[in-house]
């Protein structure tokens, strides 16, 4: 039970926190296991990537299943403009800028959380890169 | 109060989805006043654009309001594949695919909503255009 009007609640904003960098490291690594765990595991899951969209946790878990290494390595990245937020207890919203080191280009990355029984999981996710403007 | 596990809720997913269609309207229409009252009135307020990142409620206003007729038009899009979810009574996202009508492109749009005391808010939103694969 939550107060959502309760903005960055120290506790859920430190648990939020811990789960989008496990998340990030999981990114880093290519830790399969690590980055379908943070995901729901649910059919409404959804995640607009850069080039795809996919509907669903299988749909997600297939598409991490199928990154080759050198896909892996093309896709190092520094993170700018990390911002966090909570909503009560069980709800957040994670948003930040990226650089990726090979190209140079700007994108983004958001999320948003929920806090299940089982701990924090990322509902939907939308990843682009900036177009010109 | 809400227990976030609880998928979509009818009266919540009903609340949801008049907020977003009173958006999609308000898109539709560049009716500045309903873009902006959808959005959480608050400096963690943010969006990315496709070709800009914004951060807090004035930002966003700002960049509204200096949008031209011209551009509104190029903007025309019919939706697809549109996903809305909430969690709990409180909060909900809304996922959803575009194809502009001028050019054909293809674009994606996510929300994150929570439901304060004046009604359903955007805090956080991301909306992008398809790279190639």
């Amino acid at each position: 039970m939550t107060d959502v009007t309760e903005i960055d609640n120290p506790e859920a904003l430190a648990g939020l926190r811990a789960a989008f960098e496990r998340y990030d490291r999981g990114l880093d690594e290519n830790n399969v296991a690590v980055l379908d765990g943070s995901f729901w595991e649910n059919a409404l899951t959804l995640r607009y990537g850069v080039a795809e969209n996919l509907y669903g946790h299988a749909e997600i878990a297939a598409f991490r299943a199928n990154r080759t290494p050198t896909q892996h390595q093309s896709r190092a990245r520094r993170l700018e403009h990390t911002v966090l937020t909570t909503f009560g207890r069980d709800f957040g919203v994670a948003n930040t800028e990226y650089v990726l080191l090979a190209s140079g280009r700007r994108g983004r990355q958001s999320q948003s959380w929920v806090r299940f029984p089982d701990g924090w999981k990322v509902v939907a996710a939308h990843v682009s890169l900036m177009q010109d403007p």
